[in-house]
């Protein structure tokens, strides 16, 4: 039987597991691919041994001996972070290796530069576990949506960040208070910026961007906003007026621009997108074609991860079982066809808007606050005062109808600028009913 | 730049679907393949021409034409049932053809000689449109999912079944008057069989536990009951106790025996599958090391299945241009690692039920009935008698606590077979909470 080696760097959380699927699964992946997918090597170095289950696993220390080894057919990157991950996998391709990471910090940032070393080599790179974690969202995009122009993509990437809204959103807890609990669980990461600043969510943006629409993305160019400021006053009205507040990436394809943007979202509650419950991701594609498509599943998590990092394995092992190496490229498109383009400026956005303003509680606070909001051109829909102090410091909560962002950061400049206003006012998107 | 060849048997609504897919998205792709995937001749026997976007597609009412001609590389059938479909595949496939198709009927019924004709011709048979329309989800189950046990399908694959029932659900109405709405405006064909009966929802069933478990699986294993005897109370009583009632198809995976059902179901509220609205599908994998992955999409309809349809042509198209044949198996494992399975006996299934048993209002009717299910070891959990009329015709409505099929089914005949009862009684299936 033909045998596909695969060394292994990293053996964390995704990286064990990942070595347990493919210890698991190994029968089964000989069912489906007439060939011995084998674990011939592991590098780590915070690791003196491997679970007694790996007996004939090698370990070792130095990353070279997986990198460059000439008994390794694919190497599987799973350390995380931008160096010296990017070294390892750019010495692994130039040394005529495969690749497959889950590494979405890197491809969304470096990508380029690591497509191209592939291409010049003619070895394949899988990213599958970078998006989406255990869902097939890559290949459904690359793959099964393949004759479809892509009109939108819009989805729940981040597990955390979902996890702490519906916690917020369930029991009524402040953000602080969810985010400590999640932290003692292991829900959150010691520094949790990446997951609740939507930086990790852009990420995952940029990639997919990349291969919907056959063009280059900088991380630079998305739009990121965070759920930190979002309040359960906030959450409390969202679901008076029907909607819940989910962490979205959207991009829409405007034919001569694309959106990308990361924000806090009011969500109908009928939509599917509302009522992603946990940690679970989801994310919809809509094509020309096909209409919407979503799909839904574990976002991370060692075992869900490990199960597409492994997928991926066997995708490239079937092409060398096959000679038949970037049968499908890696960005969906062939590298030659990439195009620039040009990111719509999200002060160009039209969409309806929830303001939290907070303000002293005085007599012709309102009257100034809508003023100005109607100088700008902006019309209001609703409006809730939480409780009455006179003279002390209450939030105005107000649902504005569709409004160009531009008059909307105008006119909150404005406010924020009044003698009354005591802090920043903050503002949600709210996205269009059909 | 390389050719593709591509003929058409059937140019109905699936059929010049996919013909405007591949001319709409022809650069799109080039972009993507490096070749020109091209149609180049439709074989119908019901039109006299083309539509003039397709000036140089050749028309013929000789299937022949197609199926055996040398110009030929992939034949797409669409013209759906049994024959003349399945002569026309099998021909195209001892003519050196690769085959695409969308007939979930055959696939289902003749899939097994079908895939055995292409393995020994060394052609493929892509089918990715048989089941969710314009989903990827054979593509996620065989490859995406490659390295899972899979413990269950779960899913909602008939759109014209779901959207009968939310409208039956979100409008009060009856099944009649929804079905004769939804034929009057094509949502629901003429003879709607297929669709109530969970026929066509058993086919795509077939299909996928073959992929799942990588065993033959017959028709007629599946347990299939329909939609048609359900009624508004049962909606009504449904919602009361935060359920939905939706047509599923569900297998689960026992390792010794699998199950094989499709039926009405009570869905808890909160579960995504109960929101899926209109005529939409959703089809949920349960893998061993994915945990649930659900996809969600048009299960039908011109575009959509064409999208699907294309994608198998890609996909096929990409294995000619690399030299790659059967680089993945038909059905996911390789044909002589196919087994035979047992079916789980639906008699041994255990659930939560519903009952509406229909009895002449007289007194003592309630413990004469009680009485019986008791005896059969049935706990009624929840109970509603509709209206009252002392020796009239009322529908008496309860929800059991979890009971096996077997002690069901001897109840219900026990109490069908008395005097008092008018009407044979409606059991529906209440899902599991996690």
């Amino acid at each position: 039987m033909r045998e596909i080696r695969v060394g292994l760097i990293g053996f964390g959380t995704v990286g064990s597991g990942t070595a347990e699927v493919l210890r698991v699964q190994a029968q089964r992946l000989q069912r489906k691919t007439g060939a011995n997918i084998r674990l011939v090597r592991v590098a780590d170095i915070a690791i003196d041994r491997l679970p007694p289950e790996f007996a004939g696993v090698e370990l070792t220390r130095d990353a070279d001996q997986v990198v460059t080894a000439a008994d390794i057919d694919i190497v599987v990157e799973l350390i995380g972070g931008i160096e010296p991950a990017k070294s390892f996998i750019l010495k692994a391709i130039a040394s005529n290796k495969h690749v497959v990471t889950a590494n979405k910090a890197l491809i969304s940032q470096h990508g380029r530069e690591i497509f191209a070393a592939a291409a010049a080599k003619n070895v394949e790179v899988g990213f599958e576990a970078s998006v989406g974690g255990g869902i097939p969202v890559i290949k459904a995009l690359k793959e099964g949506l393949v004759a479809n122009r892509i009109e939108s993509i819009i989805g729940i990437m981040n597990g955390t960040a979902n996890y702490i809204l519906n916690r917020m959103t369930d029991e009524g807890l402040d953000f602080a208070s969810v985010l400590q609990d999640a932290q003692a669980h292991g829900y959150a990461e010691a520094d949790p910026t990446y997951d609740i600043e939507g930086i990790d969510t852009a990420h995952k943006l940029v990639i997919l961007m990349g291969m919907a629409y056959g063009a280059h993305v900088r991380l630079d160019q998305v739009t990121t906003e965070g759920i930190s400021r979002i309040e359960p006053i906030d959450i409390e009205f969202a679901r008076e007026f029907g909607y819940r507040i989910k962490l979205l990436a959207i991009s829409r394809n405007h034919g001569d621009s694309y959106e990308a943007r990361v924000h806090p979202t009011m969500v109908p509650s009928r939509e599917l997108l509302a009522n992603i419950g946990g940690a679970f991701n989801a994310i919809q594609f809509t094509g020309d074609m096909v209409d919407d498509v979503l799909l839904y599943g574990q976002g991370a998590g060692k075992m869900p991860t490990g199960s597409a990092v492994a997928a991926d394995i066997v995708d490239i092992a079937r092409n060398i079982l096959n000679g038949a190496i970037n049968r499908v490229p890696s960005l969906g498109f062939l590298p030659d066809t990439f195009k620039e383009i040009e990111i719509t400026p999200l002060e160009r956005l039209r969409c309806p808007y929830y303001f939290r303003v907070t303000v002293q509680d005085r007599p012709g606070v309102l009257s100034a606050i809508t003023g100005i909001l109607g100088k700008h051109g902006i019309s209001i829909r609703s409006m809730l005062q939480q409780g009455r102090e006179e003279g002390g410091v209450v939030p105005v909560m107000m649902r504005a109808y569709e409004a160009e962002e531009s008059a909307v950061r105008a006119a909150l400049a404005e406010i924020d600028a009044l003698e009354i206003c005591t802090a920043p006012t903050v503002k949600i998107r709210i996205m269009d009913e059909d």
